[in-house]
């Protein structure tokens, strides 16, 4: 190999230049995502962690991670249904074992007949298995009363945040003022911010309405709308239903309104739905985004676009680490879901495992199944926990002078105000902090209680939250609660 | 809620309007993104697949699939030890079955320990799981005779897809002239073009040799970077080592050679070397970027940039659905390591089982372990058939008049060169096909053969080829090669 490398020894020998990439010369629009539920705080929270297990003294014994939606991370226990099928498709000499139920060796073998190799070692094609894309749509026919899906409009992917980036991508274009404009709710699951900076979208906010437990306003839409046309062009409407971190379940009416103003305003429309088996308020009632635009007839149903994303990771199922999802395009343009497709490809496939999950959480036990009993039991337990703690949550906030929290009428988190007195705030600003940064970091330090603040989420202009999960378990969870509560009344006390 | 909808009613009846996402307005970075590993013969593949189930008539009863490198869907059966780990893991109830070897529940019971309540259910931090970082680090340091690696530079993957997309897209910046240009081979595993046309990079080829097995040529290189400079700013160079589609195994100096080249033209490398553990041909052996970089002391060892690519889909475990894979960062920025942590982040976490499998690769059983011997032998049987096919394919292919193919030194494709008669290459222009495309096609459509043209990959003007997997059994490897030789000689007699 003629190398030439002589000519140039002299440079080579040119000791500590500047490396290639810097944070000058990285890409400027990874540099500008923020993502606040992995942030300082839960760096921090490791690191009191550390501290703890080598014995250094603190005014807690433990951490208490409430601030990720993870439920198995905070105990809950996996649905052994699930875990039997897959540790059969993963091991198939467990399918002479007794100690697996026949349902279950029956649906593992299923699946393995329907992969490359009969082994899920193998690549899937890149839309996910199609007997799987088959099971999914069953279970949107059946959640939406008998309106058909079509396995063809179905993409797997590796996790919902992996679909959500991808049809996102799909929509970004266009530079300066014509910039592809994206409205999400603020507050918003920090995913949204952070992928649209990734792509160099606009961000366009949309106010939820914490007078109307987290509401959306289609006045406010338009507002963002409006304001949003003069600098950017917008193309594309966010929602999730249930709300991250709101807690909020949409009435039929709203989503109605939503699909009214996404359609006249020419808009794609993303439902984010991956809390859609998590309602627990008496009177709300998970309605999905494709159900509700298809009973709306013409000219909304023909014509409306929309994705709608569904995961693993949440629901009674909590299955986070396999990254498992889909979703669902609906009214999307023929040559565009070539494209969508085309990059999918590219990324090979979604991960098995998660492939494998989904298939059960789509087509669980049927009634005369062998495992039946066992799943219902496991599923319900868990769903009556999770509501039992959304309704304890609420009560134990707004017993606290200065906090105040919506219903968490579904989804996993509750996101109430507080109020920090003036002197707090002063205080957070010479620290360089956002407020609700500083109480929560002097709440971790004196309780061991993580938790996310608000401004990571968005909020309104002199406004405070945090969010915290119901996810603890319910004898960790209420003495966390009064902790809260009290700290919150010290913090007060400490700066007024 | 207020929704205004009255006064819109008109507007939102007027029918078949122009959808918000067309193929004239979707993101023009995804449309320019090309994909041939999956492409049109690959579909056409899959309807063949389908016409024989119905029973259509053939000249063959079996399409074979030798188009992509996924070695269980060609028969492969998985690794015991690794499958019996992850299905502990999965459900750990089998902790207590006498049917799993002790060191199996060890592994298991050790990883759960590091798991977000013991289970894999959990997200991991979004590097992914400490120790399973910390065995990897392990795993380089003994590859590399002892140099040491940091499990902080350490990130894990969802295959190595998608750590090999998060690095290129910190390098990304710039536009017009100043746009970021990325130095990858020619011919190149498609990833690279797909994901620089995704990324708004500029791809700037190099072409590898064809006369000397397809190694990389300096001077070839520099041409690249010279005319590169008019039009982008080439701030990164991609290697693929052992390389896909050319089977070639770079030796030491070439390796230095390259080295020097990045460090004195200032090019962040990228080294794709997910085949480290396919090597096959006599002489041949694999150096890792990383080693031999070190062992070049100053200025290179403590300044080049480095990122190096490992996957779990290829070796002798060929777990492709499983989707783990890792990259280890040498001599990168603090800073910007922070960047990649953020946008690592914005992912949640590489899937668990990924990281379950990659533990097991990284740190197989000792001499001492009961699973040892078994472990050893089945590597051993994968490893000694892939050399077996690797040289019979390049006997048989260099024994067809119009055939060249290179040794097959590592990786697992072959890359042969065929002549085609000019009046194929007419016919093929006149059906608007790349030759090589027409030849593959009419080649899946008598024998059933599925493999990619050379077109798909990228190849020297005039010049035509093809990607074959070494992957299918040796039984039916054997009559393939042979059918594929005969079709060549009928294809150059139809069309002389
Ligand atoms: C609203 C919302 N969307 C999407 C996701 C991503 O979930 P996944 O684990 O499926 O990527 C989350 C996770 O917390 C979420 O809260
Ligand atoms: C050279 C090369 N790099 C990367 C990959 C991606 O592998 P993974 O399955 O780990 O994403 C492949 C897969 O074929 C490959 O050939």
């Amino acid at each position: 190999m003629a190398s030439g490398a002589g000519d140039h020894s002299q440079a080579a020998m040119n000791v500590l230049r500047e490396k290639v990439l810097t944070l000058d010369t990285v890409n400027p629009c990874v540099r500008r995502v923020e993502y606040a539920v992995r942030g300082p705080i839960v760096l921090r929270a490791l690191e009191l962690e550390a501290e703890l297990r080598q014995g250094v003294k603190k005014p807690f014994t433990e951490v208490i991670r409430a601030n990720v939606g993870d439920a198995q991370a905070m105990g809950q226990k996996p649905i052994t249904f699930l875990r039997q099928v897959l540790a059969l498709c993963i091991h198939p000499d467990l399918l002479n074992s007794p100690d697996f139920p026949e349902d279950a060796k029956r649906r593992a073998e299923r699946i393995l007949q329907a992969c490359g190799g009969h082994s899920l070692g193998a690549y899937s094609i890149s839309s996910g298995i199609q007997l799987i894309r088959e099971d999914v749509a069953q279970y949107i026919e059946r959640r939406d009363g008998g309106i058909p899906a079509d396995p063809n409009n179905i993409f797997l992917s590796t996790g919902a945040t992996d679909a959500i980036m991808t049809v996102l991508e799909l929509l970004v274009t266009g530079e300066g003022r014509t910039r592809t404009g994206v409205l999400i709710p603020i507050p918003q699951y920090p995913l949204y911010s952070a992928a649209l900076a990734e792509l160099n979208a606009v961000q366009v906010d949309y106010y939820l309405d914490e007078e109307r437990a987290w509401a959306v306003d289609v006045a406010e839409l338009r507002r963002a709308l409006r304001q949003a046309r003069d600098h950017c062009r917008p193309r594309a409407l966010c929602v999730i239903n249930p709300g991250n971190p709101t807690g909020h379940v949409q009435t039929r009416e709203c989503i109605e309104d939503m699909i009214r103003f996404a359609f006249e305003e020419r808009l794609f429309l993303l439902a984010d739905e991956v809390y859609q088996d998590n309602v627990y308020a008496e009177g709300s009632q998970f309605h999905s985004f494709k159900k509700v635009l298809m009973e709306m007839g013409p000219p909304y149903a023909a014509q409306q676009e929309l994705a709608s994303f569904h995961s693993i990771s949440k629901g009674y199922m909590g299955e986070c680490g396999f990254r498992g999802g889909y979703v669902e395009v609906v009214n999307m343009d023929a040559m565009v879901k070539q494209q969508l497709l085309k990059l999918r490809s590219v990324r090979l496939c979604p991960t098995m495992p998660g492939q494998v999950l989904l298939d059960m959480v789509v087509s669980p036990p049927a009634p005369s199944d062998p495992s039946f009993t066992q799943f219902q039991a496991e599923r319900r337990a868990v769903l009556a926990e999770l509501a039992a703690k959304a309704k304890l949550t609420e009560q134990v906030f707004n017993q606290a002078p200065g906090i105040r929290c919506n219903p968490v009428q579904g989804a996993m988190y509750s996101f109430p105000r507080v109020q920090l007195p003036p002197r707090a705030v002063r205080r957070a600003q010479e620290l360089g902090l956002a407020p609700d940064m500083f109480f929560c970091q002097r709440l971790l330090e004196e309780t061991g209680i993580c938790v996310v603040p608000g401004s990571g989420f968005g909020q309104r202009e002199g406004t405070y939250h945090f969010r915290m999960t119901i996810l603890p378990p319910m004898e960790k969870l209420r003495p966390l609660l009064e902790k809260l509560k009290q700290f919150h009344a010290r913090f007060t006390h400490e700066f007024s």
